[in-house]
C-alpha cells in the first residue's frame, strides 16, 4: 500500500513528530479569537505537557478537562461543555483542540460542530484507536443511555495531527485495543498490509509512523468514497456485529473487555460465518489463529451465550429474522449487508468456542 | 423583483396550495422507513388536520407534540425529542416533518440533523415568520438559558413546502410579527418590493403567495451567497442589534412584545443612526413613519432606557467600546460591521422617543 498524500492533504492530516511546526503554523495563521484544549485526566497529565512544550503558542490556551471513559460521552457532559465554552467566552472564531482518544474526539467534535452552529476544531489523537480510526472520517457523537453515538454529526475536523510518540503514554491493554481495529483495517485492505502489521507488535507500533499512516489511510479511503455511510463504509462494520454484542454482555456482567479485543473476536466469528456460508475465497485458519494468539479466545458461560444471541436478535440491522453482516471474502474484498440466520450464528459461536 | 425558480429548485422550495401533490410525491418517492410530524398544540389543532386531509399519505405518520413558545427551544426538550424518536424506533431512513413556526423548524431541524448523525427533514412553516424567514436558510438551533441559538447546526431542510393558507390560522399579532421581518427583507431588497409590501396589509398577506415568495427569496439569495454567515448574511441583522435588546428588556419587565415588533423598532433606530452618521443616501422619514404606523412607537421608562444601553454594551458584536451594526444606506444597499459608539446610540434612542 502506498501513502496517498493527496488524500492526507485533502483532509489536512499530518503524521509524524516533525509536524509540531505545522500545528504551530495552523494555530498562528488561523487568527483564532481563543483556543481551547479538551483533555481527560490522563491526557492532561501525560500528553498536554508534551503538546505545549512542543507547540509553545498553545501556552495560553484554556484547558477543559473531562473524566476519561465512555461515561463522559453523555448529554450531561455535552451540556457542561457547552456551558463551559459559553462561560469562557468562546465565540465563532474560537478553536477547540481534542487531545485524547476516540471518546475525546467523538465528544469534542460534536460539541465544536454544534456550538454557535459550528466552530473550528482539530484532533490530536493520543490513542492507537484514535490515530488509526476515530480521529479521521468525520463521525462525531455522544451516547443516549446505552445507545452508542445516537446523537452526533458528520463533520470533518479542520485538521488532524497524529504524533505516534503519544502512544508511549498508553498501557499495553489500550494499545492492544487499537491494535484490534488495526487488524481489521489491514484485512479490509490487503494480505501485504496484514502481514506487515502482524509482524509489528502493538507495544512497538509508535516506532512505525509509516505503518500507522497506511493503516489509518485504509479507513480514510473508505470514508472518502462514502462519507455518510450509504454503502461501502459499512465494510468497516466487519467484526462489529458480534463484537459489539460480546462487548455489551461482558460489560453487563462486570467483566469488561476492550473494544478492540471484542471486535477481534467478532472478526474471528465473522470469518467462521464466511466459511459456513461458503462465501470465502481464502482459508481463514491462519488469520484466526494469529488473531487468537494476540487476543486469546474467550470462554462464554451458557448465560453469556444466550445473552449474546438475544442482543443480536435485537440488533438494529436485524430484518425478517436475519442479521445483516459485513463479511470478508478475501483480503481487500468485503461483502456488506449479507443476511445471516440465527442458527448459523449459533453454530459459528460453537466453532469459535472449540478453537 | 423576479422569482428565481432556479434558486427555489436548488433548495427544493415549493410555494402555493397546489403543492400538496409535490409533498405527497416527495413522501412516496422517499422510501422513508417512518415519518414523524413535529407540532405544537396550536399547529396540532389547526394545521395538522389540513395537512393530513390534503396529503393522505401522512395519515400513518407519528405525531410528536411539544409546547408552543420559546421555552421549548431548550436542551431539555431536545433531549425529550431524541428519546421520543428512539422509543418510536426512528432510524436513519426516517423523515421528520416540522409543522409550525420558527421555533418548530429551529428545534426540529436541529434534532433531525443530529439524530443518528442526521436524518431527513422537511419544513412546512405555518407562521409568516416561518414562511419568509426561519424555514429557509439552513440555520437550526436551540437556546442555552438566555442565549438564543447557542447550540445548533447549519443544515438545509431536504425540502420546504410553503402553504400560505396556514397563515389564516394565525392571530393578527403573530401575522404582524412576521410582517416586521418582511419589512426588513423588502428594505434590504428594493424600493419596489417595499412599496408592494406596505400596500399589502399583514391580515391579508395569505392571499398573495407571489409576494410571500419574493419576500422569502430576498433571504434565500443572501444565504445562498453566504451560507455560514461570513459576511453578506450579516445584512440580515439590520434592525436586530437594538431590536434584540428591546425584546429582552420588555420580556424581562413582563411586558413582552413580538420579535417582529421589536426588530421593527430596531430598524427605525438603525435608520436614525444611519442619518446621524450621515451614511444614508435616502430620506428615512417616510420609511420610519410607515413602520411606526404599523408598529406604534414604544415609550421606554428611564429604567428600560438604561437596561437597553447596558444590554447593548454586553452584546457579542461589541469591540473596543463600539458596537458593530448592520445599517442601511439605501434600499438594497447595506453596510455591515459598522462601528457605532454608545453616545450615538443614546442620541438615536432619544430621537426615536420624540417621534
Amino acid at each position: 500500500m502506498q501513502v496517498n498524500n493527496k488524500l492526507l492533504e485533502k483532509y489536512n492530516i499530518y503524521i509524524g513528530e516533525e509536524n509540531y511546526i505545522s500545528l504551530s503554523k495552523f494555530i498562528s495563521n488561523g487568527s483564532f479569537s481563543k483556543v481551547f484544549i479538551l483533555v481527560d485526566e490522563h491526557t492532561h497529565t501525560h500528553c498536554l505537557p508534551i503538546l505545549i512544550c512542543s507547540c509553545p503558542v498553545l501556552g495560553n490556551a484554556e484547558v477543559i478537562e473531562i473524566e476519561s471513559g465512555e461515561n463522559s460521552k453523555t448529554l450531561e457532559t455535552a451540556a457542561q461543555l457547552w456551558y463551559t465554552l459559553t462561560e469562557l467566552e468562546a465565540d465563532r472564531k474560537s478553536l477547540l483542540i481534542n487531545l485524547g482518544g476516540g471518546i475525546i474526539s467523538d465528544l469534542g467534535g460534536f460539541i465544536a460542530s454544534t456550538f454557535k452552529r459550528g466552530i473550528s476544531f482539530i484532533n490530536v489523537p493520543t490513542s492507537l484507536l484514535g490515530q488509526i480510526d476515530a480521529s479521521v472520517g468525520g463521525k462525531t457523537g455522544i451516547n443516549l443511555d446505552n445507545l452508542k453515538n445516537q446523537i452526533g454529526s458528520f463533520v470533518n475536523a479542520d485538521a488532524t495531527f497524529i504524533f505516534p510518540k503519544y502512544l508511549k503514554t498508553l498501557k499495553t491493554k489500550d494499545l492492544l485495543s487499537g491494535y484490534g481495529e488495526a487488524i481489521k483495517h489491514s484485512i479490509l485492505n490487503s494480505n501485504a498490509l496484514w502481514t506487515k502489521l502482524i509482524q509489528t507488535p502493538a507495544e512497538k507500533i509508535f516506532d512505525y509512523p509509516d505503518l500507522i499512516t497506511e493503516i489509518m489511510q485504509v479507513k480514510l479511503e473508505i470514508v472518502d468514497n462514502d462519507f455518510s455511510e450509504k454503502g461501502l463504509r459499512k465494510s468497516l462494520n466487519y467484526g462489529h456485529t458480534v463484537g459489539h454484542a460480546i462487548e455489551s454482555v461482558k460489560l453487563k456482567n462486570n467483566n469488561s473487555i476492550s473494544h478492540g479485543e471484542a471486535i477481534s473476536h467478532g472478526m474471528v466469528i465473522a470469518n467462521i460465518i464466511s466459511e459456513l456460508l461458503e462465501i470465502h475465497k481464502i482459508d481463514f485458519k491462519v488469520i484466526n489463529k494469529k488473531i487468537l494468539q494476540i487476543f486469546p479466545s474467550i470462554k462464554f458461560t451458557d448465560k453469556e451465550h444466550s445473552q449474546i444471541i438475544d442482543l443480536l436478535k435485537h440488533d438494529k440491522k436485524n430484518s425478517h429474522g436475519n442479521l445483516n453482516f459485513s463479511l470478508i471474502k478475501d483480503f481487500g474484498e468485503t461483502i456488506i449487508d449479507h443476511p445471516v440466520d440465527t442458527s448459523t450464528i449459533k453454530k459459528a459461536l460453537e466453532i469459535y468456542q472449540s478453537l
